[in-house]
């Protein structure tokens, strides 16, 4: 009977493994989500509220239909929790769980090699890091967990609930999970820069990509001088930093006669710097972003279609394909073939990749806001805001969720579960390998443009 | 005094050429429509309104801050003719003059391989091709001209106004120029289809692109089944059918319970063909387009955006851009590496291009919505709307454009100018380019998406 399991899986692609436990995964959350034992008493729950609520938490949206607070019980956001660990280190780990059911022992020669490739759906050598990254993040969580804690014992009247909310933040923060027990995400910590200082920290340390903080270990283990980053890690780790300081100013340029007329300045700071960090996919948020004018809006809705890094618990088309395809605009304009960046050539298929990977989102993103417009009435930044939001996975909402549409809803899934596994592993998914053909035919220009 | 006229412009690169004589034809077009004979009496003219009507008349854009027919006199109206046929053929033609001027004798070796470069603002051989466009453009006008006139005394009281608005119809629709001096677009004809039926035709021969008119006439003077059309002329072609006949269905879908509740099938048909055929660049509407639902006008932005085809009349990526993008998506999804289509091979260059095109223009379009969101008060969808009429060099518009600011203004003739001589050039514009260099850096890969 094992044998036979293990033989089944042995035949997968590791494409159609992600999908396979990504839908176990969704599965399993609606089951336990949907256990009496985990609602408050009297809560409505219908099949396609628990269906979006697992696919939000597995895919570490945060996009809900229904109040987190009023509706699930302690043992609920239990079950919430570990769902959310589920989605946000699952996608890449159950990978490698699926490796070791099938006992196949992963030599790693080298590390670098590896981070390139596992989102290339190449699996192989991922044990090891898979275990590292599962270590790192818990200890995160576990160290953001116990400050957030005990700092809320400010907060709350008893310890129970200071640390209940404490690692519940902890979690949802570090595996960008956007949920919130406080029934209005962050805001009444608006003016608790401590705890927005840490969520902040947390969000970016889950989005701003496994590999990087791998590295980042493995230089903090190294001789001083000896260690040299990946071309990776740099360009998306200064893409990351450049949008969240972008974010920050554009948000604080936009609504300084709006939003933040007659707030002081480290107001407005904090409002820009928490609301764009969460751009990247957090998801949290220390205000009603509805209030921004549309303009702010319109700005948020590209931060969260960029999204987060490669290999993080971020959706998105990720830092990287943004950073390429400015790259290559720029290069092109000037008339280089090649790009040279941090003393590295850029790799042809890599560009023409990032270009594929947006302009497929692109075409998804349109495509889902039509079918918004004509399934629902709202207006059309309320729909445009709320896509962005499901394909960056970021989860937040001018707070059109609950009113959704059943196809509505269908929609966001779709594009939560797309954002989640990356557009290129989508692209594997719809595309039919057919046979190679040997045979060329002539080539031929034609005008562009 | 003319060899140093010369010696300069000798040192001009093409696209210098067609920037200096795009800004000239502006000028003079200025000029011309500020002239006290043009204006009907006691018609308000200020200076930002005649530059932007100017960079309209020369983009053959057709967005208009003022009414064309309330403000222009018939020698008014004669002098916009003029501009038009001096920006709708003008942009390619001037740069023939150009080589005229100077004296180079260009010899046609190959016309199909000329055809390929004209945009590639390699200008050499361009003349003989030139002359063919230039009066194969003026016969249609004028055939058009004396059709619609001949039909017009239907309409009118004399045969003055009858050939009048007939001649101004055939230059405004086959220039794709999108003006009108019914002080209402083509909606005094929404229920006739005989004059529909023609303009569409004018249309669709101006924005079909000029090497697919060469190619028709050749083959039409070759022997049967001798000629065989360029893989250019056969993707533009297609795409333009296909898009023409998509937007006319989904139009009609789309507003079958709305605009098109109550109204016959034929008036669905012709409104929706009508107005898709437009969207290609063409700019005339026989209805208030505003009265459409939303999501109609998000799709007529996207079929506004992508425009016409390469070297013709209109604006926007142009259609071999949108077609190469789905080629390409398509291809890569199936895992294939070469894009093969009517027994030929797509070139990777022209794929890059094409996707560096739509992301630019894309970018610029985003950009644009931006600052227009936050110097008007009209809504996302207007806006929006307005930003890709201008882009595609189409004129259609929800009706905001008279009560722009000068800011939105000015945003809208940049678009219209970058629309019209096409993101190409206007890279190759920004663009410096740097001196070469000879080294090379190790190739690095990066985690994409
Ligand atoms: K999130
Ligand atoms: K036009």
């Amino acid at each position: 009977m094992k044998k036979s399991f293990r033989y089944y899986l042995q035949k997968l692609t590791p494409v159609q493994i992600i999908v396979l436990y990504y839908s176990l995964a969704v599965t399993v959350s609606v089951v336990l989500l949907s256990l009496p034992i985990a609602h408050q008493d009297g809560t409505a729950w219908s099949f396609i509220d628990a269906l979006f609520t697992a696919v939000s938490a597995v895919s570490v949206t945060g996009l809900t239909v229904v109040n987190t607070a009023d509706t699930f019980s302690v043992p609920g956001i239990f079950i919430l929790m570990f769902v959310l660990q589920f989605g946000g280190i699952g996608i890449m780990t159950l990978g490698t769980f699926i490796w070791l059911v099938m006992g196949k022992k992963i030599g790693l020669k080298e590390r670098r090699l590896i981070m390139t490739d596992q989102n290339q759906t190449n699996l192989s050598g991922i044990v090891n890091l898979m275990r590292q990254i599962l270590l790192l993040i818990l200890t995160i969580e576990a160290i953001g967990g116990i400050v957030l804690g005990t700092y809320f014992l400010n907060y709350f009247p008893n310890w129970q609930d200071a640390y209940l909310h404490g690692f519940f933040t902890a979690v949802s923060a570090t595996t960008n999970g956007g949920f919130d027990i406080t029934g209005a995400s962050m805001v009444p910590f608006a003016e608790d820069y401590f705890i927005q200082f840490i969520v902040i920290l947390l969000i970016a340390l889950g989005a701003i990509g496994f590999p990087v903080l791998i590295e980042l270990k493995d230089f903090a283990a190294s001789k001083k001088g000896k260690y040299r980053f990946s071309l990776f890690t740099k360009i998306t780790t200064i893409t990351f930093v450049l949008l969240v300081v972008a974010g920050t100013v554009i948000i604080a340029a936009l609504e300084y006669r709006y939003f933040f007329s007659g707030k002081s300045w480290h107001e407005a700071l904090f409002y820009s710097l928490f609301q764009s960090t969460s751009t990247r996919s957090g998801g949290l948020a220390t205000m009603d972003v509805s209030l921004f004018t549309e303009t702010t809006l319109l700005v948020m809705c590209a931060l969260m279609f960029i999204g987060a890094s490669p290999s993080s618990v971020g959706g998105g088309i990720r830092t990287t394909t943004f950073a390429l395809n400015l790259l290559f605009l720029y290069h092109y304009a000037r008339g280089n073939k090649n790009i040279k960046i941090f003393n590295r050539e850029l790799h042809e298929e890599d560009l023409m990749k990032s270009f594929v990977i947006t302009l497929m989102a692109i075409l998804l993103v349109f495509v889902s806001v039509i079918i918004l417009s004509i399934s629902e009435s709202f207006s059309f930044i309320e729909i445009l805001f709320e896509v962005c939001s499901a394909f960056g996975t970021t989860g937040l909402s001018m707070g059109i969720t609950p009113d959704l549409s059943t196809v509505g809803k269908i929609v966001l899934m779709i594009l939560m579960f797309i954002g989640r596994v990356g557009i290129l592993t989508f692209i594997y998914i719809i595309g039919t390998k057919e046979a190679k053909a040997n045979y060329h035919y002539p080539k031929e220009r034609v005008i562009i443009g």
